[in-house]
Protein backbone atom coordinates (compact mmCIF):
# COMPACT_ATOMS: atom_id res chain seq x y z
CA UNK A 1 0.00 0.00 0.00
CA UNK A 2 2.04 3.46 -1.35
CA UNK A 3 -0.83 5.54 -0.87
CA UNK A 4 -1.11 8.27 1.72
CA UNK A 5 -3.61 7.35 5.16
CA UNK A 6 -6.13 9.27 6.90
CA UNK A 7 -6.40 9.08 10.26
CA UNK A 8 -8.82 10.03 12.90
CA UNK A 9 -9.72 9.82 16.89
CA UNK A 10 -12.28 9.07 18.28
CA UNK A 11 -13.18 8.40 22.16
CA UNK A 12 -14.98 4.82 22.72
CA UNK A 13 -18.63 6.09 23.87
CA UNK A 14 -20.13 4.34 26.69
CA UNK A 15 -23.00 3.55 24.29
CA UNK A 16 -20.32 1.09 22.88
CA UNK A 17 -18.84 -0.43 26.08
CA UNK A 18 -20.63 -4.04 26.94
CA UNK A 19 -20.43 -6.05 30.00
CA UNK A 20 -17.22 -7.57 29.67
CA UNK A 21 -15.96 -3.96 30.25
CA UNK A 22 -14.38 -3.49 26.56
CA UNK A 23 -15.96 -2.05 23.21
CA UNK A 24 -18.70 -4.75 21.74
CA UNK A 25 -17.79 -5.91 19.05
CA UNK A 26 -20.12 -4.24 16.48
CA UNK A 27 -18.83 -1.07 16.76
CA UNK A 28 -15.56 -1.41 15.15
CA UNK A 29 -17.19 -1.84 12.18
CA UNK A 30 -19.00 1.67 13.07
CA UNK A 31 -15.19 3.07 13.40
CA UNK A 32 -13.95 1.41 10.25
CA UNK A 33 -17.01 3.84 8.85
CA UNK A 34 -15.53 6.63 10.37
CA UNK A 35 -12.24 5.90 9.13
CA UNK A 36 -13.76 5.57 5.48
CA UNK A 37 -15.62 8.92 5.65
CA UNK A 38 -11.83 11.02 6.52
CA UNK A 39 -10.44 9.11 4.22
CA UNK A 40 -12.72 10.03 1.15
CA UNK A 41 -13.17 13.60 2.78
CA UNK A 42 -9.05 13.75 3.00
CA UNK A 43 -9.07 12.89 -0.98
CA UNK A 44 -12.05 15.75 -1.74
CA UNK A 45 -14.42 12.85 -2.25
CA UNK A 46 -16.92 13.56 0.64
CA UNK A 47 -19.06 10.23 0.81
CA UNK A 48 -21.78 12.26 1.40
CA UNK A 49 -21.27 14.12 -2.02
CA UNK A 50 -20.89 10.94 -3.97
CA UNK A 51 -24.22 9.66 -2.77
CA UNK A 52 -25.04 12.60 -4.02
CA UNK A 53 -23.98 12.46 -7.55
CA UNK A 54 -25.21 8.91 -7.65
CA UNK A 55 -22.34 6.55 -6.47
CA UNK A 56 -23.09 4.56 -3.26
CA UNK A 57 -20.42 1.54 -2.10
CA UNK A 58 -22.43 -0.65 -0.50
CA UNK A 59 -20.36 -3.38 1.65
CA UNK A 60 -19.73 -6.84 -0.01
CA UNK A 61 -17.64 -8.02 3.03
CA UNK A 62 -15.95 -7.12 6.01
CA UNK A 63 -13.03 -8.83 8.09
CA UNK A 64 -11.86 -7.87 11.77
CA UNK A 65 -8.85 -9.16 13.85
CA UNK A 66 -9.24 -8.22 17.40
CA UNK A 67 -6.58 -7.61 18.72
CA UNK A 68 -6.72 -5.75 22.01
CA UNK A 69 -9.52 -4.37 24.97
CA UNK A 70 -10.65 -0.56 24.88
CA UNK A 71 -12.46 1.30 27.61
CA UNK A 72 -14.87 3.78 27.74
CA UNK A 73 -13.31 6.92 27.29
CA UNK A 74 -10.26 5.35 26.05
CA UNK A 75 -8.90 7.46 22.75
CA UNK A 76 -8.40 5.59 19.98
CA UNK A 77 -6.46 6.23 16.33
CA UNK A 78 -7.89 5.01 13.76
CA UNK A 79 -5.88 4.77 10.54
CA UNK A 80 -7.24 4.03 7.29
CA UNK A 81 -5.90 3.56 3.42
CA UNK A 82 -7.83 2.25 0.28
CA UNK A 83 -7.55 0.48 -3.18
CA UNK A 84 -9.03 -0.57 -6.28
CA UNK A 85 -8.96 -3.98 -6.07
CA UNK A 86 -9.82 -6.74 -9.20
CA UNK A 87 -13.92 -6.88 -9.96
CA UNK A 88 -14.25 -3.00 -9.66
CA UNK A 89 -14.35 -3.01 -5.71
CA UNK A 90 -12.83 -0.45 -3.36
CA UNK A 91 -10.74 -1.90 -0.35
CA UNK A 92 -10.20 0.11 2.87
CA UNK A 93 -7.77 -1.44 5.15
CA UNK A 94 -8.46 -0.22 8.87
CA UNK A 95 -5.98 -0.08 11.56
CA UNK A 96 -7.38 1.29 15.11
CA UNK A 97 -4.94 1.27 18.31
CA UNK A 98 -5.21 3.37 21.57
CA UNK A 99 -4.04 6.91 21.36
CA UNK A 100 -1.66 7.20 24.26
CA UNK A 101 0.37 3.94 24.21
CA UNK A 102 -0.15 2.42 20.67
CA UNK A 103 -1.39 -0.85 21.92
CA UNK A 104 -3.17 -2.52 19.13
CA UNK A 105 -7.47 -2.87 19.28
CA UNK A 106 -8.37 -3.75 16.19
CA UNK A 107 -7.48 -3.93 12.25
CA UNK A 108 -9.32 -5.34 9.23
CA UNK A 109 -10.64 -4.39 6.15
CA UNK A 110 -14.11 -3.59 4.20
CA UNK A 111 -14.54 -4.34 0.53
CA UNK A 112 -17.22 -2.23 -1.32
CA UNK A 113 -19.10 -2.79 -5.15
CA UNK A 114 -20.21 0.42 -6.90
CA UNK A 115 -23.79 0.91 -7.32
CA UNK A 116 -26.43 3.44 -8.04
CA UNK A 117 -29.38 4.47 -5.84
CA UNK A 118 -31.06 1.29 -6.37
CA UNK A 119 -28.47 -1.30 -5.84
CA UNK A 120 -27.80 -1.91 -9.59
CA UNK A 121 -23.80 -2.11 -10.14
CA UNK A 122 -21.95 0.82 -11.52
CA UNK A 123 -18.27 1.34 -13.25
CA UNK A 124 -16.21 2.85 -10.66
CA UNK A 125 -16.48 7.02 -11.57
CA UNK A 126 -13.29 8.22 -13.06
CA UNK A 127 -13.22 10.94 -10.59
CA UNK A 128 -12.95 8.78 -8.18
CA UNK A 129 -9.91 6.74 -9.73
CA UNK A 130 -8.25 9.93 -10.06
CA UNK A 131 -9.03 11.02 -7.05
CA UNK A 132 -7.20 7.57 -5.51
CA UNK A 133 -4.16 7.75 -8.27
CA UNK A 134 -3.45 11.13 -7.39
CA UNK A 135 -3.72 10.69 -3.44
CA UNK A 136 -0.52 8.51 -4.45
CA UNK A 137 3.44 9.18 -5.15
CA UNK B 1 -56.65 4.29 27.79
CA UNK B 2 -59.00 1.91 26.89
CA UNK B 3 -58.13 0.96 24.06
CA UNK B 4 -56.31 -2.71 23.20
CA UNK B 5 -52.78 -3.12 23.88
CA UNK B 6 -50.08 -5.26 22.31
CA UNK B 7 -47.31 -7.39 23.90
CA UNK B 8 -44.02 -8.32 22.37
CA UNK B 9 -41.26 -10.35 24.10
CA UNK B 10 -37.77 -10.13 23.44
CA UNK B 11 -34.56 -10.71 25.29
CA UNK B 12 -31.60 -8.07 26.13
CA UNK B 13 -28.79 -8.79 23.58
CA UNK B 14 -25.38 -8.82 24.63
CA UNK B 15 -24.58 -5.68 21.97
CA UNK B 16 -27.67 -3.73 24.19
CA UNK B 17 -25.53 -4.15 27.55
CA UNK B 18 -22.59 -1.44 28.61
CA UNK B 19 -19.94 -1.82 31.16
CA UNK B 20 -22.65 -0.99 34.27
CA UNK B 21 -23.84 -4.62 33.72
CA UNK B 22 -27.48 -3.94 32.43
CA UNK B 23 -29.13 -2.57 29.18
CA UNK B 24 -27.20 0.90 27.88
CA UNK B 25 -29.54 3.58 28.11
CA UNK B 26 -30.74 4.17 24.79
CA UNK B 27 -31.67 0.53 23.92
CA UNK B 28 -35.24 1.36 25.64
CA UNK B 29 -36.07 3.92 22.68
CA UNK B 30 -34.92 0.87 20.58
CA UNK B 31 -37.34 -1.53 22.50
CA UNK B 32 -40.35 1.40 22.60
CA UNK B 33 -39.92 0.78 18.39
CA UNK B 34 -40.45 -3.00 18.82
CA UNK B 35 -43.42 -2.40 20.70
CA UNK B 36 -44.57 0.64 18.27
CA UNK B 37 -44.32 -2.04 15.30
CA UNK B 38 -46.14 -5.21 16.86
CA UNK B 39 -48.90 -2.47 17.97
CA UNK B 40 -49.45 -1.59 14.15
CA UNK B 41 -49.31 -5.18 12.92
CA UNK B 42 -51.91 -6.05 15.49
CA UNK B 43 -54.25 -3.46 14.28
CA UNK B 44 -53.39 -4.50 10.61
CA UNK B 45 -51.42 -1.53 9.51
CA UNK B 46 -47.85 -2.51 9.73
CA UNK B 47 -45.63 0.08 9.42
CA UNK B 48 -43.63 -0.59 6.98
CA UNK B 49 -46.79 -0.63 4.91
CA UNK B 50 -48.10 2.80 6.14
CA UNK B 51 -44.28 4.53 4.69
CA UNK B 52 -45.52 2.47 1.60
CA UNK B 53 -48.30 4.30 1.30
CA UNK B 54 -46.55 7.55 1.57
CA UNK B 55 -47.40 7.97 5.68
CA UNK B 56 -44.60 8.46 8.08
CA UNK B 57 -44.65 9.25 11.49
CA UNK B 58 -41.10 11.09 12.36
CA UNK B 59 -40.63 10.97 16.58
CA UNK B 60 -41.52 14.68 18.04
CA UNK B 61 -40.83 13.90 21.55
CA UNK B 62 -39.89 10.93 24.01
CA UNK B 63 -39.86 10.30 27.45
CA UNK B 64 -38.63 7.90 29.77
CA UNK B 65 -38.43 6.51 32.98
CA UNK B 66 -36.05 3.98 33.93
CA UNK B 67 -37.68 2.01 36.64
CA UNK B 68 -35.03 -1.59 37.02
CA UNK B 69 -31.93 -3.56 35.67
CA UNK B 70 -31.82 -6.17 33.22
CA UNK B 71 -29.32 -8.17 32.33
CA UNK B 72 -28.17 -9.84 29.34
CA UNK B 73 -30.50 -12.97 28.13
CA UNK B 74 -33.20 -11.51 30.20
CA UNK B 75 -36.57 -12.00 28.77
CA UNK B 76 -38.94 -8.56 28.64
CA UNK B 77 -42.20 -7.92 27.71
CA UNK B 78 -43.33 -5.31 26.14
CA UNK B 79 -46.62 -3.75 26.43
CA UNK B 80 -47.86 -0.99 23.87
CA UNK B 81 -51.10 1.13 23.37
CA UNK B 82 -51.29 4.21 20.90
CA UNK B 83 -53.94 7.29 21.15
CA UNK B 84 -54.36 10.28 18.39
CA UNK B 85 -53.69 13.09 20.59
CA UNK B 86 -53.97 17.10 20.06
CA UNK B 87 -52.89 18.39 16.82
CA UNK B 88 -52.90 15.38 14.91
CA UNK B 89 -50.15 13.83 17.05
CA UNK B 90 -49.87 10.24 17.91
CA UNK B 91 -48.79 8.91 21.05
CA UNK B 92 -47.48 5.55 21.86
CA UNK B 93 -47.42 4.70 25.63
CA UNK B 94 -45.01 1.72 26.52
CA UNK B 95 -44.36 -0.33 29.25
CA UNK B 96 -41.26 -2.81 29.89
CA UNK B 97 -41.34 -4.96 32.72
CA UNK B 98 -39.25 -8.76 32.92
CA UNK B 99 -41.31 -11.58 32.12
CA UNK B 100 -40.77 -14.25 34.40
CA UNK B 101 -41.31 -12.13 37.56
CA UNK B 102 -43.15 -8.88 36.45
CA UNK B 103 -40.57 -6.16 37.85
CA UNK B 104 -40.37 -3.02 36.51
CA UNK B 105 -37.68 -1.90 33.91
CA UNK B 106 -39.14 0.64 32.21
CA UNK B 107 -41.75 2.82 30.81
CA UNK B 108 -42.49 5.80 28.77
CA UNK B 109 -44.05 7.63 25.59
CA UNK B 110 -43.28 8.45 22.49
CA UNK B 111 -45.08 11.04 20.04
CA UNK B 112 -45.04 10.84 16.32
CA UNK B 113 -46.13 14.09 14.12
CA UNK B 114 -47.12 12.47 10.37
CA UNK B 115 -45.79 13.92 7.71
CA UNK B 116 -45.10 12.75 4.24
CA UNK B 117 -41.81 11.40 2.91
CA UNK B 118 -40.44 14.47 2.40
CA UNK B 119 -41.00 15.35 5.66
CA UNK B 120 -44.15 17.62 5.30
CA UNK B 121 -46.90 17.62 7.51
CA UNK B 122 -49.89 15.37 6.76
CA UNK B 123 -53.17 14.94 8.13
CA UNK B 124 -53.93 11.65 9.42
CA UNK B 125 -55.27 9.05 7.20
CA UNK B 126 -58.77 8.20 7.77
CA UNK B 127 -57.45 4.39 7.55
CA UNK B 128 -55.45 5.40 10.86
CA UNK B 129 -58.09 6.98 13.05
CA UNK B 130 -60.60 4.08 11.76
CA UNK B 131 -58.03 0.75 12.20
CA UNK B 132 -57.55 2.79 15.84
CA UNK B 133 -61.03 3.33 16.71
CA UNK B 134 -61.72 0.00 15.69
CA UNK B 135 -59.55 -0.95 18.33
CA UNK B 136 -61.15 0.21 20.88
CA UNK B 137 -64.76 -1.54 22.37
CA UNK C 1 -28.78 28.03 34.80
CA UNK C 2 -25.70 30.05 35.59
CA UNK C 3 -23.33 27.45 34.84
CA UNK C 4 -21.17 26.69 32.81
CA UNK C 5 -21.60 24.88 29.42
CA UNK C 6 -19.73 22.37 27.63
CA UNK C 7 -19.77 22.12 23.71
CA UNK C 8 -19.25 19.21 21.69
CA UNK C 9 -18.44 18.56 18.17
CA UNK C 10 -19.50 15.29 16.30
CA UNK C 11 -20.70 14.29 12.69
CA UNK C 12 -23.49 12.12 12.51
CA UNK C 13 -22.18 8.59 11.47
CA UNK C 14 -23.54 6.55 8.42
CA UNK C 15 -24.40 4.00 11.24
CA UNK C 16 -26.82 6.44 12.91
CA UNK C 17 -28.86 6.74 10.06
CA UNK C 18 -31.89 5.09 9.22
CA UNK C 19 -34.40 4.67 6.22
CA UNK C 20 -36.21 7.98 6.96
CA UNK C 21 -32.68 9.43 6.01
CA UNK C 22 -32.07 11.40 9.22
CA UNK C 23 -30.51 9.90 12.55
CA UNK C 24 -32.39 7.16 13.99
CA UNK C 25 -34.32 8.40 17.77
CA UNK C 26 -32.10 6.55 19.83
CA UNK C 27 -28.47 8.30 19.08
CA UNK C 28 -29.87 11.37 20.68
CA UNK C 29 -29.28 9.72 24.07
CA UNK C 30 -26.25 8.34 22.80
CA UNK C 31 -25.06 12.01 21.69
CA UNK C 32 -25.93 13.19 25.37
CA UNK C 33 -24.09 10.49 26.55
CA UNK C 34 -20.83 12.62 24.78
CA UNK C 35 -22.32 15.55 25.74
CA UNK C 36 -22.04 14.72 29.73
CA UNK C 37 -18.79 12.71 29.06
CA UNK C 38 -17.17 16.46 27.98
CA UNK C 39 -19.05 18.72 31.13
CA UNK C 40 -17.57 16.09 33.32
CA UNK C 41 -14.30 16.03 32.11
CA UNK C 42 -14.70 20.16 31.75
CA UNK C 43 -14.69 20.40 35.22
CA UNK C 44 -11.78 18.21 35.42
CA UNK C 45 -13.90 14.69 36.91
CA UNK C 46 -13.86 12.67 33.93
CA UNK C 47 -16.78 9.98 34.41
CA UNK C 48 -14.74 7.00 33.77
CA UNK C 49 -12.45 8.29 37.01
CA UNK C 50 -15.84 8.66 38.85
CA UNK C 51 -16.30 4.90 38.48
CA UNK C 52 -12.99 4.03 39.14
CA UNK C 53 -13.50 5.63 42.68
CA UNK C 54 -16.99 3.88 42.96
CA UNK C 55 -19.41 6.61 41.99
CA UNK C 56 -21.83 5.78 39.35
CA UNK C 57 -24.71 7.51 37.50
CA UNK C 58 -27.37 5.60 36.32
CA UNK C 59 -29.59 7.45 34.54
CA UNK C 60 -33.06 7.71 35.66
CA UNK C 61 -35.33 9.48 33.39
CA UNK C 62 -34.55 10.89 29.82
CA UNK C 63 -36.40 13.54 27.77
CA UNK C 64 -36.09 13.96 24.14
CA UNK C 65 -37.84 17.04 21.84
CA UNK C 66 -36.84 16.27 18.23
CA UNK C 67 -36.56 19.65 16.48
CA UNK C 68 -34.99 19.00 13.14
CA UNK C 69 -33.43 16.51 10.65
CA UNK C 70 -29.50 15.72 10.61
CA UNK C 71 -28.35 13.80 7.54
CA UNK C 72 -25.28 11.72 7.28
CA UNK C 73 -21.53 13.82 8.10
CA UNK C 74 -23.87 17.05 9.14
CA UNK C 75 -21.49 18.52 12.47
CA UNK C 76 -23.21 18.65 15.29
CA UNK C 77 -22.55 21.21 18.46
CA UNK C 78 -23.65 19.98 21.66
CA UNK C 79 -24.43 21.75 24.66
CA UNK C 80 -24.10 20.42 28.11
CA UNK C 81 -24.95 21.90 31.48
CA UNK C 82 -25.38 19.79 34.77
CA UNK C 83 -27.10 20.68 38.08
CA UNK C 84 -27.75 18.89 40.99
CA UNK C 85 -31.37 18.76 41.92
CA UNK C 86 -33.62 17.42 44.79
CA UNK C 87 -33.07 14.19 46.39
CA UNK C 88 -29.63 13.90 45.53
CA UNK C 89 -30.07 13.64 41.76
CA UNK C 90 -27.98 15.07 39.06
CA UNK C 91 -29.78 16.72 36.06
CA UNK C 92 -27.93 17.53 32.49
CA UNK C 93 -29.30 19.94 29.88
CA UNK C 94 -28.35 19.02 26.42
CA UNK C 95 -29.15 20.81 23.49
CA UNK C 96 -28.05 20.03 20.16
CA UNK C 97 -27.77 21.85 16.61
CA UNK C 98 -25.90 21.94 13.39
CA UNK C 99 -22.72 23.48 13.59
CA UNK C 100 -23.08 24.99 9.85
CA UNK C 101 -26.21 26.89 10.34
CA UNK C 102 -27.21 26.43 13.83
CA UNK C 103 -30.64 25.39 13.31
CA UNK C 104 -31.80 22.81 16.07
CA UNK C 105 -32.23 19.38 16.24
CA UNK C 106 -32.70 18.14 19.11
CA UNK C 107 -32.88 19.14 23.19
CA UNK C 108 -34.06 17.80 26.38
CA UNK C 109 -32.47 16.19 29.46
CA UNK C 110 -31.15 13.12 31.64
CA UNK C 111 -31.64 12.80 35.22
CA UNK C 112 -29.07 10.31 37.37
CA UNK C 113 -28.84 9.08 40.59
CA UNK C 114 -25.60 8.07 43.03
CA UNK C 115 -25.02 4.48 43.45
CA UNK C 116 -22.14 2.24 44.15
CA UNK C 117 -20.77 0.07 41.63
CA UNK C 118 -23.19 -2.50 43.10
CA UNK C 119 -25.91 -0.06 42.26
CA UNK C 120 -26.90 1.01 46.11
CA UNK C 121 -27.84 4.65 46.58
CA UNK C 122 -25.12 6.73 47.70
CA UNK C 123 -24.64 10.24 48.52
CA UNK C 124 -23.62 12.79 46.30
CA UNK C 125 -20.00 12.96 47.26
CA UNK C 126 -18.66 16.65 48.14
CA UNK C 127 -15.47 16.57 45.46
CA UNK C 128 -18.50 16.75 43.19
CA UNK C 129 -20.67 19.19 44.66
CA UNK C 130 -17.60 21.08 45.30
CA UNK C 131 -16.71 20.93 41.25
CA UNK C 132 -20.06 21.62 40.27
CA UNK C 133 -19.82 24.89 42.82
CA UNK C 134 -16.63 25.77 41.22
CA UNK C 135 -18.19 25.42 38.13
CA UNK C 136 -20.38 29.00 38.69
CA UNK C 137 -19.46 32.20 38.83
CA UNK D 1 -20.07 -29.67 9.80
CA UNK D 2 -22.19 -32.72 11.32
CA UNK D 3 -23.40 -31.01 14.07
CA UNK D 4 -26.60 -29.89 14.76
CA UNK D 5 -27.77 -26.15 14.06
CA UNK D 6 -30.25 -23.35 15.82
CA UNK D 7 -32.26 -21.77 13.78
CA UNK D 8 -33.20 -18.41 15.20
CA UNK D 9 -36.17 -15.97 13.57
CA UNK D 10 -36.28 -12.06 14.16
CA UNK D 11 -37.33 -9.00 12.07
CA UNK D 12 -35.16 -6.12 10.89
CA UNK D 13 -35.36 -3.37 13.66
CA UNK D 14 -35.97 0.87 12.37
CA UNK D 15 -33.19 0.91 14.45
CA UNK D 16 -31.21 -1.25 12.06
CA UNK D 17 -31.71 0.32 9.06
CA UNK D 18 -29.76 3.10 7.44
CA UNK D 19 -30.06 5.88 4.89
CA UNK D 20 -29.37 2.85 1.90
CA UNK D 21 -32.89 1.65 3.12
CA UNK D 22 -31.27 -1.85 3.79
CA UNK D 23 -30.25 -3.23 7.15
CA UNK D 24 -26.65 -0.84 8.33
CA UNK D 25 -23.41 -3.14 8.16
CA UNK D 26 -22.28 -3.72 11.58
CA UNK D 27 -25.66 -5.29 12.50
CA UNK D 28 -25.14 -8.12 10.80
CA UNK D 29 -22.45 -9.05 14.21
CA UNK D 30 -25.46 -8.09 16.43
CA UNK D 31 -27.42 -11.04 14.92
CA UNK D 32 -24.56 -13.20 14.50
CA UNK D 33 -24.24 -12.89 18.12
CA UNK D 34 -28.51 -13.56 18.65
CA UNK D 35 -27.28 -17.18 16.55
CA UNK D 36 -24.35 -18.27 18.95
CA UNK D 37 -26.99 -17.22 22.22
CA UNK D 38 -29.40 -19.36 20.58
CA UNK D 39 -26.86 -22.41 19.78
CA UNK D 40 -25.97 -22.08 23.38
CA UNK D 41 -28.97 -22.65 24.99
CA UNK D 42 -29.65 -25.40 22.57
CA UNK D 43 -26.75 -27.21 23.72
CA UNK D 44 -28.47 -26.33 27.46
CA UNK D 45 -25.25 -24.24 28.10
CA UNK D 46 -26.85 -20.48 27.72
CA UNK D 47 -23.82 -18.44 27.47
CA UNK D 48 -25.49 -15.83 30.74
CA UNK D 49 -24.65 -19.23 32.80
CA UNK D 50 -21.22 -19.79 31.25
CA UNK D 51 -19.97 -16.42 32.20
CA UNK D 52 -21.24 -17.17 35.71
CA UNK D 53 -19.42 -19.97 35.89
CA UNK D 54 -16.35 -17.53 35.05
CA UNK D 55 -15.88 -18.92 31.28
CA UNK D 56 -16.02 -15.84 29.01
CA UNK D 57 -16.12 -15.79 25.04
CA UNK D 58 -14.03 -12.82 24.04
CA UNK D 59 -14.48 -12.57 20.09
CA UNK D 60 -11.01 -12.25 18.28
CA UNK D 61 -12.09 -12.95 14.45
CA UNK D 62 -15.02 -12.21 12.39
CA UNK D 63 -15.98 -11.90 8.95
CA UNK D 64 -18.59 -11.49 6.96
CA UNK D 65 -19.95 -11.80 3.43
CA UNK D 66 -23.09 -9.28 2.81
CA UNK D 67 -25.36 -11.38 0.04
CA UNK D 68 -28.29 -9.04 -0.02
CA UNK D 69 -30.47 -6.43 1.15
CA UNK D 70 -33.12 -6.80 4.10
CA UNK D 71 -35.24 -3.98 4.81
CA UNK D 72 -37.24 -3.06 7.81
CA UNK D 73 -40.03 -5.45 9.34
CA UNK D 74 -38.30 -8.09 6.92
CA UNK D 75 -38.26 -11.33 8.78
CA UNK D 76 -34.61 -13.42 8.95
CA UNK D 77 -33.69 -16.96 9.57
CA UNK D 78 -30.30 -17.22 11.16
CA UNK D 79 -28.60 -20.80 10.79
CA UNK D 80 -25.74 -21.11 13.58
CA UNK D 81 -23.46 -23.89 13.74
CA UNK D 82 -20.05 -24.40 16.53
CA UNK D 83 -16.95 -26.36 16.67
CA UNK D 84 -14.34 -25.89 18.20
CA UNK D 85 -11.18 -25.55 16.46
CA UNK D 86 -6.91 -25.54 17.01
CA UNK D 87 -5.47 -23.55 19.71
CA UNK D 88 -8.63 -23.46 21.82
CA UNK D 89 -10.67 -21.58 19.72
CA UNK D 90 -14.51 -22.10 19.68
CA UNK D 91 -15.86 -21.26 16.11
CA UNK D 92 -19.42 -19.87 15.34
CA UNK D 93 -20.28 -20.38 11.16
CA UNK D 94 -23.76 -18.41 10.50
CA UNK D 95 -25.84 -17.87 7.69
CA UNK D 96 -28.70 -14.94 7.65
CA UNK D 97 -31.88 -15.46 4.97
CA UNK D 98 -34.70 -14.24 4.71
CA UNK D 99 -37.82 -16.39 5.96
CA UNK D 100 -39.82 -15.61 3.82
CA UNK D 101 -38.31 -16.50 0.16
CA UNK D 102 -35.22 -17.98 1.44
CA UNK D 103 -32.88 -15.63 -0.48
CA UNK D 104 -29.02 -15.08 1.14
CA UNK D 105 -28.71 -11.97 3.01
CA UNK D 106 -24.87 -12.64 5.00
CA UNK D 107 -23.01 -15.37 6.41
CA UNK D 108 -20.19 -15.37 8.06
CA UNK D 109 -18.23 -16.72 11.24
CA UNK D 110 -16.55 -15.03 14.21
CA UNK D 111 -13.72 -16.58 16.65
CA UNK D 112 -13.31 -16.63 20.01
CA UNK D 113 -11.02 -18.16 22.46
CA UNK D 114 -11.82 -19.10 26.15
CA UNK D 115 -10.56 -16.59 29.14
CA UNK D 116 -11.95 -15.71 32.45
CA UNK D 117 -13.81 -12.57 33.57
CA UNK D 118 -10.19 -10.63 33.54
CA UNK D 119 -9.54 -11.81 30.16
CA UNK D 120 -6.80 -14.52 30.82
CA UNK D 121 -6.68 -17.57 28.66
CA UNK D 122 -8.70 -20.88 29.92
CA UNK D 123 -8.86 -24.29 28.72
CA UNK D 124 -11.82 -24.96 27.22
CA UNK D 125 -13.96 -26.26 30.10
CA UNK D 126 -14.98 -30.38 30.00
CA UNK D 127 -19.13 -29.72 29.95
CA UNK D 128 -18.31 -26.95 27.12
CA UNK D 129 -16.34 -29.93 25.09
CA UNK D 130 -18.50 -32.53 26.05
CA UNK D 131 -21.96 -30.41 25.03
CA UNK D 132 -20.59 -29.71 21.78
CA UNK D 133 -19.79 -33.46 21.23
CA UNK D 134 -23.18 -34.40 22.38
CA UNK D 135 -24.44 -32.32 19.96
CA UNK D 136 -23.25 -34.58 17.43
CA UNK D 137 -24.10 -38.32 15.79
Amino acid sequence: MTGRQSVTWLRVRYSETDQMGTFYNSRVLEWFECGRTDFLRMIHLPYAQMEERGVFLPIIEAHIEYRGRARYDDQLRVTTTAALSAHARLRFDVSISHAEHDAPVARGYTVHAFTDSSGRPHRPPEWLIDALNDDRS
